[in-house]
Order: structure tokens, then C-alpha cells, then sequence
């Protein structure tokens, strides 16, 4: 690839998306057009989303009875029964709004194009006279409409149709939008006008009624959203037998301290809280919503970004929980992160909130997914054990398709979507939030400001940035330094510039930048050793290894020969040794992590394991091998550990 | 109380069980006829049982429907909907069982006479002619018997009457063993003669068949029960989502290495097995259980003796998985450890048996209970934070009774029936294995050896023992030695015996004893700081305290003023405090102890609990205070850990 892509990229690029602000927003930072993604790992991970996951999941639509679902509610089929969970309808609105970014960024084909054409006919033709849509309740229930909307899904099902229809207008094609509308305006009418007093167990719709809005400019739609938000939290969501903080219905929005029960709609309901604020400008949505990021960030994220600690509930469990070997950390939260995250950002203009979404993107989220885009995980423990139990349906390893088949379409429409994620400006400046090889470009200084970025990373470090467009005047470069670049050196023209980030992250260049001015930015992959806070009991004692944006795990693949995974400890004194490999078997391209450790020797046989004479044990020195999270259980299925014990 | 009670005492003893072995067992040891336990903890623990628990579980009975659903199966009420689960019978049952062991200790009144008399009486009525008894079915689904075996819980239900009808027979009550047969007659019907395929999802019938067996003598009891064993693991019980595993049938109880699962199940089942053997010497049984219990001890028990580490599916959990804020430690499963730990006991003669039930009643079962006998846990974990999430029917909470309800009759069962697990014989021998107050008495070398216990354990050491009445010629006193207690001394008639445990882990003492003779025990109980094995990850870099057969913890409320729990930590050369209490406010008698620990400063506020350069710590000296395991909330819903962390 040229250092520079230039004009031909550019114009081939298609509207923004998620989050396309209105023009009365108050977003301190704007999205730009998606960037398309043209190298590095990224790449090959949409490359594989598009050409292994997504044909995966529309044939998995097919065969677990997705479609037949809505051929039921068309009345087209009576020679099956029902299959699924009440949420059938939204695998197949998530694989249209994956689709939808692919079409964006120029990959449809046949395939997609037949999908698309059949799924929206099957939509159009299951939906009611009335507007209503949803396969489960006109197939088995149809005089229960909106009765047991604690666990109904029907206002979450609503939502995933809203944003399929959005992407899908937003890249050119307008068919499924008649029928979102119908479905929002029967909503309309419903909770707004007649002001049922319920509301869904599920958070999804309010910041997808946002998106709504925000493409068709019905502000009905951003008013049912606000509803929907400042009714919460007094009691009209119903009776769940493990109370109401469950489904984040305990207290008000505007009074909740902490996010609180199952992590995805936790996490949802907040991304509409800060899509409701961002077009309504109402600041007391935003504090909220920032202070409780906070908390979730300083003490409910596992190192890979997963949030969601409890296995049980799906919960997002207390304060400094977070264990290891039982940790959830589901992959649907991961994205629901990275919606609020980004909203959040959008809000705020931190780098703080990118500097999450990127540790989420490469590490729970990347792991996700396996690397052949063929199983996915629904949990994403920081550790398997030898004798792990193989319980069915165990959230603790791959699986092609699940009966709750939540995660594997989040997974690609977020991995289709990626590249909206990249970049945003305020007026004066371009924002590079993640690095990764493509053409970037934004409206600031009352121009364009275009750039091709070229990088390597997570391998290497660096980063070049070639100027191709610029405004008349000067306006501002802005790249986010990364909290775990320790010493990172920064040239403009071949020239160094001083690294000093601004108090919301950033090492902002501004200048009267000319076509052709180059920019590097050396970012610090040195490994580095990392202590938990003392008061996460479950990993005390123990120490993890990060390199760049990665955080590292053993796989007892790597280890020597007959040395079990378990009884690694970390050496007195370690040293870490970074060993590149061009095609590590089953895995491929990688950055090995060789860190010093000892052996524990057998332990007496006390009976219970516990002693009163600590076991004096006699360690022996070895060599352990950790890998990038996000590559494994892609070779077996044996133990894994992020965190290496020290004791 | 005098240091003999003599033959007073003796002559009010009721007759054995449970495991009132027949003549043709293979048991090594054999049960003694039960103790009546006249002071100390236990004497208190009984008392609030008999006064406080067992009257709060008759009125549950009534008030949370047990009795109506018995009612309707009888066809006596129609104005009533059938309330809770599928095995609303055990818990009517479980107390009939409760009631039994009180009425064997001489303790009957008229209330508990009435409700004996309209317990047997509606359980009479609601009984179909052909034998079969389980009142959700007959109401709800009679159509349905034995057709939804994986969920049904209708032999686990039969299990339960037949344990009562024997404990009430043993008692000296047979009005409930003529129903127990009929039943017992059906299934014998159905499950041997016709060879049902199929099997229950939940053990208990295996074990309380043998005992109907020892009851009856009728051996097609002891063939059904064989064969629910014989056929476990070949896939007969019937479909689960989480696998067959969950219920033990996923492997012939032969060929099962571990215990995985459910873990009341488990056990229950184990209970079943090793009864099994007991009967019919089939070796092959026992080996596999004793390897199962070594494994399950090894790398599957709490500190507390708590079984099930894992809340989701109540199951057993993985080797060293074992967390302490989400450990589950089912109040059932501690009742189950010890019924197949007891059973173990009489089949092989080993100490260490015995040595688990003592760890397992002081700690994770006398903490089930609360104080006052009216609050019930149903998880037991070793820690609770103090953001703890209070999901309603969150297990680590006591509650006064449960939907379901298992655990809270499971207790008064236990608690009422202590007295038979304090001694066994073998032919030369009396082995005393639990020591506690009360006259102990039992068939030796042709005679009966008698002897009066003193003893103020747990709170100090000594152990007084008189004897009251010996057999012509020599035989053996034999003394489990604990293997908690490190300097014990032994003097008998004042005189000092070596104290040589052999290789079961017993003193024995084999003379020609004179009635008067004293021995006095002398246990260890300094108290002692216990690391855990390298291998449990959850708590690594802590450490426990432990006095006796007494488990400490730490709550927040015995805490100097404005030291948060969370950051207490270990001194590094600490010293212990015993610290003896008479009446500590809301607890009662105590012995507290005193740790010298530190409390850590704040951390910086680094976003994510992660931290490259790891926070120095400055720490303040305090003085930290523990309870007894057993005591805790008690007081309050404050903060607990069992494990200090040091680091």
C-alpha cells in the first residue's frame, strides 16, 4: 500500500454511522465518515467477519428457525412449530445491520444483496396492519401484546429492528425503514400517546428510537426514548424474582449511583441515556451516566475490558469481584460497552473513554470470535482450568450458534462496524481515536482534513500519518495517546515534537498542515507487568502481562513439556523477553511473550488444602510463554490463565 | 452436673440411627445408641432447635402451603391452588424426621404430638390406593407419574418419607411406616419388578431405602436401591440442559472419578452408595467413594467443610476453585457431607471421617442457623462485601424460610439427631468421635461399656470422661485425636499416657476399666494461622484463622472505628490474642481473637484497578478482631471475610 491512498478512498467512503449526530446536538466531538479499513489486523478480522461469520450467521437464521419464526407470524408456514427465545426476531434485525455496514463500506455481493431482499420481504410481510412486529407474540401469543413485558423483549426486539433499518438507510438502502417507522409510531402511540404504564425488561429500544430520530428527524421518537428513560427505575418494568436492580429498575436514572444487575442492559440503557442527553442537551442524564462509568471502570472491568463479572444473572456483581476462572464478562456486554463508551466520548471529548474501547476491542472483544470467524464465545473468563467441568452450554468455550444467539451478531455487526469508531472532530480538529491502516477525514476549519494512516500495530508501534487533504488555514490534528504508551516520540516532517498530551489525552498538532506533511507517532510496545488493585481478592498475588493495547495469557500449549499451567509462578526476578513469530502454529501472526518463572513442587498430601505449616516448596526455574489473549482456545481447549500467580 | 450421670441417664437412651445397621453388615464400626447431649454449645444449639426452629418450621408448613397441597392430593380442599415447588412433601417429611429424633431424646410435648398425629394423618388420607404418594403430581399432573423424572423429585420425595416413617418407628412411633411401605411397595412395582427405565433427577431414595431395609428387613427395599445405583450413569435420568453430569448420570457410579454436579445430589447419592456397600460388602462401591470423598476433601472443601462452591447449578465447581465471596456452601450440602461422611466412618474405622464432620458442624452448619434459631442460610460463603448486591433471594442472606425451602428442615434434622454421631463400636472397642457432653454407652468385648463426658469445647480443651459401667474383662476407649490439636496430653486416673494415635487417627485405650475410672483429654487449642493450598487462585496471599474445631472470621462491626474491612491486611509478624468473652453483645459466649494487622491507605484514582508501577502501600497498625465462624451475621448485614489477605 502507498503511503498515501489520496482522493480515490476518500470518495468511495459511506455515511456516518452509529450515532450521526443531528445538527442541534450537543456533542463536544462529531463522527466522521466511517474509515474503511485496508490493512493490519483489523483488516484480516473484517475480511473474516465478512467472509466466514456473516454467511455463518445467515445460514444459522435459516436453520434454527429464525426465518420460519417469521414466516409464522406472515402466516405462510403452519407445518412447524415455534423455535427459540422470545428474541428470535433480533438475530435476524443484528445480521441486516451487519450487512448494512458492509454495504456501506462497499462488500455486498449476491449473497448479501438475496439476504437483504428476503428478510426484508419475510419483515414486511410478518408485520401487523397495526404496525406491531414481533414473530413470538403473534405466533403464540397474541392477546398478550406488551403483558409481561419484564421478560417480553418486545421494546429490545423493536430497538434491533430500529438500527438494522437505520444502517441499512444510512447505506443507500431505504426498504426496511417503512417498517420501522410503522413499528416506532404503534410505539408511539402506545407508551407515549396512551402512556402504558410499563416498560421493557430489556433496555435496547431508547437508544435506537435516538438513532430513528436522529435519520428521520420525528422527534416523537427521541420523546418516547426520554420516556422510556425518565420512567425507569419506579417500578414498571414487573416482578423479577431477583429484584428489581436486575433489570435496572430500583431506582430512577437521575438517582442510580452504580450500574447495578445484568451487565448488557445495564450498559444499553446507558448508551440511550447519553444519546437522549447528546440531542436534548439535558446534563443531568450525562453526570449520572459519567460518574457510574467511573465506578464500572475503577471497579467492575477485567483487564481485557469485560465487564459483567457474575456467570449467575449475567450480573455485573460488586466492587472489586471480579474472578477469574468464573468471570462472565459476556461478549454482548462487551459491545454494549463500547456503545456507551462512545457516546460517552462523543459527550465528553476524553480520550479516556477510546483508551476503553480500544482495551475492550483488542482483548474481550477481539477474543470473541474465533480466529477462523466460525465460533464465538458468550463468556470471556481470564481463565480455564484442566478439570474444567464441561458443562453444555458453557459460556467458557466456542460454540457455532447458541439457543440465546445473542452474541455471535453482535459480534459481526460490530466487527463490521468498526470503522466508525476511528475518528471524530470538534470544529477546529480531526481526533484519530484508534489506529489502525486507513484514510481518515473530517469536516474542521470550515474544510476537510484527510489523512491516510499506515500502522502495524498491535505488533509494532508505529504510526504514520500522510496528509491529503487540508482546509484552507490552520486546524488541528489531534491523536489520542494511549495510557499505556510509557515513552512515545512524536515527528512531524521527519522533525520531533514535544509528547504533550492535553487534559483529556490527546497530542493535539495544530498547524496550517499542507497535502503530503507526514506525521509519526512511536508508541511504547515495551511489555509491561501489571498488579492488581489489592482489594480484587480473586487475583491477589498474581500479576498480568500487557504489550502495547494487548493484554497477554498463558495456554498450557506454550508451556515445556510436562510442566502443568497451574503451578507456574512468576520468578523473583522476571525478566520478559518479546519473541515475533510470522506464523505461529494454529495461530498465525503474533508477538510472544517469554516471561522467567518457576515450577511448584508436589505438595504434601494433607487432606484438606489448607495448612498450617505453609508447604515449603522447592521451585524450578523455567521459561513460560504467554500469547495475546485474543488468539486463544483457538488450538485446544485446555487451561488458560491471564494472571500469572507470584505466591 | 456431676461428673457421672450413671445409669439414670442410660436407661432414657433411645434406640439407634441414623444408620441402624442390620447383623450382616460389613461396617467396621457400628453405631451406638444416640446421645443425649446435656451441655455445652450443642446442648444450646439443640435447645433453640427444639424451642425456636422446629415450632417456626411447623407454622411454615402451614403457612407456605405444605399442608393445603397435602389437602388437595387428598381432594379435602378445593378453595386452594397447589403453592411451590414439586418436593413441597420433603419439607413435611423433613420435620416428621426432626420431630422423630426429639421424641427418641425423650423431648416430646403436645404440640409436637398434634402435629405428628395431623401430619400422619393428612399424609395417610392423601395417599392413593395403589400405593403412590407425592402431592404435586396427584394435583397438579396425575397423569404425568414418573414421566418427567429428570425434574419430578418423585423418588427423592419418597426418600424423604421413608427416612421419617423409619426415624419415627426407631422412635417408637409406627404410624407413618405402614404408608412408607406402600410406597415403597410401588416403587419397588415399578422400578424392579416392571423395570422402569428411567431414573430421578435428585438422589435420596438410594440411601433411604437401605434404611427402610434395616427398618423392615424386607430386601426387595435394599434390591431397589441397588439398582438405582447399579443403573445411575447410563443416561436414564433423563434430559438437562446443563448435561448429564448435573445429576450424576453421566458416568456408572463405578467408573465416576469425581464428584461433579449438583452437590446435595452428589452427596446424597454417595450416602446411597456407601449404605449400599454396608448391606452387601460390594467392595467395588466403596472404593470408588472413599477415592471420590479424598478428591472432593483435597481440592473441593471450603475451610468451613463447605461443599458446593459454585452458586450456578449448585455444583460442585472445579478443583481449587473454591471463592469466598461467591462460594455457595449449601446449607444441604453440609447435612449430605455429613451423612456420607458417617457412613464412610462406620465402613472403614478412619478418623479423618469423623475429623470432616467435626470441621463441617462447627463451622458451615452451626453458621446455617442463626443464633436464635429462627434464620436460615442457604449459601454459607466465607466473605460478603460491603456494596454486596442484596438480590432478593440471594442466598447469602438468612431468611426465615425459603420458596424453597430444603434447607431450613435439613438443619432441625441434623441439629435434633447430633446425638448419634458422637460414638460408634466395633467388637473390643468404643470410639468416641465427636466430644461433647453427655453418657456415652455401647456393646464392647461381650458387655457394655458406659461413660459419662464433661467438656467445655470448643471454648477450652478438656475433655472429661468417667466411667460408668464396664464389661467383664479388658476392652478398648478409644479417642479420635483431632487433628487440629498439635500438644495433647491424656491422663488416665491422673496418671499421663503417651498420647500415640494409631493409624485411623485413634488413642486407644484397651484395659480392664473399673466404673470411676477418669480419663481426661487435654486438646490444643492455640489458636492457628492456616495458609491455603498454591493452587486456590481465590485465595491466594491470605491467610485464616482457626481455635479448635472453630473456623474464624473477620466482621466488620469488631473492627476499630473507621477501619474498613476491605483494607484490612495481615502484619507482617503478626501476634494472636485469644481473648475470651462471656456475653459479647448480640452474640453471647465467645472467644474472640485479636490479630495485629494494617490498614491500607487510599490508592490513587488510576482509572481501571490496574497498575503498572504497583501503589507502595503506607500502612497503619491496628488491631483486628475475629469471631467465630459459626457467630457471624448475627448483628448485622455488614461486611465478613473469613481469608486476611498479607499482601
Amino acid at each position: 500500500m502507498p503511503d498515501s491512498l489520496g482522493d480515490s478512498m476518500i470518495d468511495k467512503l459511506a455515511p456516518a454511522g452509529p450515532v450521526e449526530l443531528t445538527g442541534d446536538s450537543v456533542a463536544v466531538q462529531r463522527p466522521v465518515p466511517p474509515v474503511i479499513i485496508t490493512g493490519g489486523l483489523w483488516h484480516e478480522r473484517q475480511r473474516i467477519n465478512r467472509e466466514a461469520s456473516i454467511p455463518l450467521g445467515i445460514g444459522k437464521l435459516a436453520e434454527a428457525g429464525n426465518f420460519d419464526d417469521l414466516r409464522l407470524a406472515a402466516g405462510e408456514r403452519l407445518d412447524v412449530a415455534y423455535r427459540g427465545p422470545v428474541y428470535m426476531d433480533t438475530d435476524v434485525y443484528k445480521m441486516l445491520e451487519s450487512v448494512a455496514y458492509e454495504l456501506g463500506a462497499g462488500a455486498g455481493d449476491e449473497a448479501l444483496a438475496t439476504f437483504l431482499t428476503e428478510a426484508i420481504g419475510l419483515i414486511t410481510r410478518a408485520q401487523t396492519d397495526d404496525g406491531y412486529l414481533n414473530s413470538y407474540y403473534q405466533v403464540n401469543a397474541p392477546d398478550q401484546r406488551y403483558a409481561k413485558l419484564e421478560n417480553s423483549h418486545e421494546l429490545y426486539t423493536a430497538g434491533h429492528l430500529f438500527q438494522a433499518a437505520v444502517a441499512l438507510a444510512r447505506a443507500g438502502d431505504d426498504r426496511l425503514l417503512p417498517i420501522a417507522r410503522r413499528l416506532a409510531d404503534h410505539l408511539v402511540r402506545v407508551f407515549l400517546d396512551e402512556r402504558k404504564p410499563r416498560l421493557d425488561g430489556h433496555p435496547e429500544a431508547e437508544t435506537a428510537l435516538v438513532e430513528l430520530y436522529r435519520l428521520t428527524g420525528i422527534e416523537s421518537y427521541l420523546d418516547l426514548a426520554r420516556r422510556l428513560i425518565d420512567d425507569r427505575g419506579r417500578g414498571l418494568v414487573g416482578h423479577s424474582p431477583v429484584g428489581s436492580a436486575y433489570f435496572q429498575d430500583a431506582l430512577p436514572v437521575r438517582e442510580m449511583p452504580i450500574l447495578t444487575g445484568h451487565a448488557v442492559r445495564a450498559m444499553y440503557l446507558e448508551a440511550g441515556i447519553v444519546d437522549v442527553y447528546l440531542e436534548t442537551g439535558d446534563r443531568s442524564l450525562l453526570d449520572g451516566s459519567i460518574t457510574r462509568w467511573e465506578d464500572a471502570v475503577a471497579t467492575k472491568t477485567a483487564i481485557t475490558g469485560g465487564h459483567g463479572a457474575r456467570q449467575l444473572k449475567e450480573a455485573f456483581g460488586e466492587g472489586y469481584e471480579l474472578p477469574s476462572d468464573q468471570a462472565y464478562n459476556e461478549t454482548c456486554a462487551a459491545v454494549a460497552s463500547i456503545h456507551w463508551s462512545w457516546r460517552l466520548l462523543l459527550a465528553t471529548g476524553e480520550a479516556r473513554f477510546a483508551d476503553l474501547i480500544e482495551r475492550t476491542l483488542y482483548n474481550v472483544f477481539a477474543a470473541s470470535v474465533s480466529l477462523d470467524g466460525l465460533e464465538f464465545f458468550k463468556g470471556n473468563p481470564l481463565q480455564r482450568r484442566h478439570d474444567h467441568e464441561q458443562v453444555i452450554g458453557d459460556p467458557r468455550y466456542r460454540g457455532g450458534w447458541f439457543w440465546s444467539a445473542c452474541c455471535p451478531p453482535n459480534v459481526t455487526r460490530l466487527m463490521s462496524s468498526l470503522g466508525h469508531y476511528v475518528a471524530t472532530t470538534d470544529a477546529e480538529t480531526l481526533y484519530l481515536q484508534q489506529y489502525t491502516e486507513g484514510v481518515v477525514h473530517g469536516s474542521v476549519a470550515g474544510g476537510e482534513l484527510a489523512a491516510t494512516l499506515r500502522t502495524d500495530l498491535p505488533w509494532s508501534g508505529r504510526v504514520m500519518i500522510t496528509i491529503d487533504r487540508v482546509p484552507d488555514g490552520p486546524c488541528g490534528l489531534a491523536l489520542r495517546l494511549p495510557s499505556w504508551s510509557e515513552r512515545t516520540e512524536l515527528f512531524v516532517n521527519d522533525g520531533p515534537v514535544p509528547v504533550q498530551p492535553d487534559d483529556r489525552g490527546y497530542l493535539v498538532l495544530r498547524r496550517a498542515w499542507r497535502a503530503g506533511d507526514t506525521i509519526r507517532l512511536e508508541l511504547d510496545l515495551s511489555p509491561r507487568l501489571i498488579t492488581p488493585h489489592p482489594k480484587i481478592d480473586a487475583v491477589r498475588g498474581s500479576v498480568a502481562f500487557e504489550r502495547g493495547p494487548l493484554v497477554y495469557c498463558f495456554e498450557q500449549l506454550d508451556q515445556p513439556e510436562g510442566v502443568e499451567l497451574e503451578r507456574l509462578r512468576l520468578a523473583p526476578e522476571p525478566e520478559l523477553q518479546v519473541r515475533p513469530v510470522d506464523d505461529h502454529p494454529g495461530i498465525g501472526r503474533t508477538v510472544l511473550l517469554d516471561v522467567s518463572a518457576d515450577v511448584l513442587a508436589d505438595l504434601p498430601d494433607t487432606g484438606l488444602p489448607y495448612f498450617r505449616t505453609p508447604p515449603a516448596p522447592t521451585p524450578r526455574p523455567v521459561t513460560a510463554t504467554a500469547i495475546p489473549y485474543f488468539q486463544w482456545s483457538n488450538r485446544d481447549r485446555r487451561a488458560m490463565r491471564v494472571w500469572l500467580p507470584t505466591c
